[in-house]
This record gives C-alpha cells, structure tokens and sequence, in this order.
C-alpha cells in the first residue's frame, strides 16, 4: 500500500514514512495514545489497535511545519502526536496574521476534517522539537472500511464525538464574541452620543 | 426495537413514531432526502436504504418543539426532515435571549451531535407548520454498526464530512467576530481619545 503522506506538497518532505507495525513497541503506545482523552477516549482496546495497524510513522526535525493553513494539495490525513509538541496557529491566509492557540504533546490529534474532506488546512502546526506521529491516510482509512467495517465504525463515532466536542466550544466563542461585539457597538454609540464620556 | 425517541423529555411528546419501514413511500422519499446536499451528500443510494431502514417516523404539530437549547435528556438522535419547515435558533441558555439562524425543509439533517455524545441540544428547534422527519437513535446506530458495519462506517464519515463543513464555516465566522471586535475595541478609543470625533 502506497501512502500520500509520503509526499506533502507545501511541506519538506518527512525524513521517512514506514507501517507503524514495523515497530510494536511504538504501535503499542500508539494504541494506548489513541486511546487517551485528548484523543479517541471511546475507542475500545482492540480497536484502537487495529486502527494503529493501518498508521504510519512519520517523524518531524524541529521546526518543520506539519501542516500550513491554506496547504491545499494531500490534505487527507490525520496525525496522531506520539512524541514531541506540536505549535498550533490559526491563519488568516489573507493577511498572513498568525495567533496561538495551542501546543499540543503525545496523545493529540491534528487534522482530523482532513482525512475526510481533504479541504485546505485551517491552521499552521509547527514541530517544536522533533516529532514522531502516527498518521492515518483516507486511502488507510478506505482500506479499514473495506477490511474491518465495524472498527471502522466506531473510531468515526469517537471522530465524530470529537468534532462535535470542537463544534459545541466553537459554538460558545461565538456567542461570546457576538456578545462582546454588541457591547462594543453599544459602548462606540454611547461615547459618540456623549462626547465628555 | 423501543426507541428513545418517543419520550423526549422536555418536550410534548411527538404524537407517535413508528418504523419508517412500514411506509414504503415515504421510507424512499427518506433514503432520497438523505442523500441532498443539505443532508449526507456523500451516501451511496443502497447505503442510504438501509440507514432508512433503522429510522423511525415522527411528527410535530405547527409550533411544537423538536429540541429546545438546554433539553438534557434523551438527546441521542438525529432528525432528517421529511416535509414541513423548521426553524432554528441560537438560544442563551443563561439570558433566555434567541437569535434565528435558519428556516430548514426537507433534506435537512437536525441533531447530528446529539446522536453521538447526548450532550444537551444546543439550538431551539420549532415546527413551523406541521413536520414529518425520520428520526435516528444512538440505539439503532449501535445496532446498525452491529449488524451492517460497513453501512455505519460510510454513515459515520458523511457525518463526519458534515460535522467538519460546519466546524470550517464557524470558524471563518470566528476570525470575523474576532476582527469585529478588534476594530470595535480601537474605536472606541480613537473616541476615548478624540471626543469630538
């Protein structure tokens, strides 16, 4: 099986790829990382390690992105954190503005709208030192529906909880942000109103 | 099979539900309306007959609550609508304030995220003339994984897709908000600093 995380275009190429299951004791703790709450909580034991059986390793020298927002071509892929941190931005592609918003360690997961809609990156994520992760391709995911449906299944379901998590806060930024936005609208009509404030 | 949908708590309750199965008619027009752009797009035809298959029929009379922001209990289900609009608002749970977001007709999919975490509904949803949706319980996800694995997994990552479409779209609007804000904030003090502008 071939795999596009081989080649990323946008990004210098990873020192190497190869089958996770080249290393058990790395996919040992690859499937106990899947596992973790900052991940795929739901996910039972032995599924976690059939889906770690269709990952590959890649690893990233300091300072390499892993992914730029707006990176638009092999997009199809999510990236479990084994070791190392991991810088996360959000992008205006437009301005080119940056701002932090994360550092995520072993047992986080990027990129997961990638692997199933193969869109533009939305953020700029940066090795901080070096990194080895796990990552799943759509074609390894289309092989697992294909080989395994029911595993398959569930971790869409833990994916799934996952963005819904994402959603619901994002959800609630938003109503923040509107409410600060309305107050300010209300603070500018006031002071224009009343000029000595 | 009982399903969880026929008691929402919080709710009227629907006036009944039975297997869209044992409507021929309507169960094709459901496997048809799952598969618009609205809905899960990504569906293939068969797919879409069977996860039809473990819907149930419900209906909600002019100006009756699908979900309501807050509902806490049985919240685990989808609802595809049939026919019949339905209109959405964002709800302050705190304040009690609402904001319409949207009219929605058939071929929308409402409550995705509450299938898969039963998290509390974050929108108020209304029946704006008499609605017809096919309901999807967490109950009969779980049985559909179990016996059509393959099915759920294709389900699961047109949810998914789904999910990831909205998470982008909210997130544009964020960095929008977030600009706002910023320039609400500098004129502010640009008065502050200019009182007669």
């Amino acid at each position: 099986m071939t795999d596009s995380i081989q080649t990323v275009a946008g990004s210098p190429a990873p020192s190497r790829t190869r089958p996770l299951a080249e290393i058990p004791a790395l996919a040992e703790m690859a499937a106990r990382l899947l596992r973790t709450p900052s991940a795929l909580a739901e996910m039972a034991d032995d599924d976690a390690r059939h889906v770690v059986s269709y990952m590959r390793l890649i690893q990233f020298a300091a300072g390499a992105p892993l992914f730029r927002a707006g990176d638009m071509s092999n997009t199809s892929y999510l990236l479990l954190v084994l070791s190392g941190e991991v810088k996360v931005e959000a992008a205006d592609v437009g301005t080119g503005e940056t701002m932090d918003i994360a550092v995520l360690g072993p047992g986080n997961v990027i990129g997961e709208m990638g692997l199933i809609d193969g869109e533009p990156r939305s953020a700029n994520c940066t090795a901080v030192d070096t990194v080895q992760a796990a990552g799943l391709s759509r074609r390894a995911l289309d092989v697992l529906i294909a080989e395994r449906p029911a595993v398959a299944a569930k971790l869409m379901v833990a994916l799934t909880k996952r963005l819904a998590d994402r959603l619901r806060a994002l959800g609630d930024q938003l109503v923040i942000y509107a409410r600060l936005a309305h107050e300010a609208r209300a603070e500018t009509a006031r002071l224009r109103g009343s000029p000595r404030g």
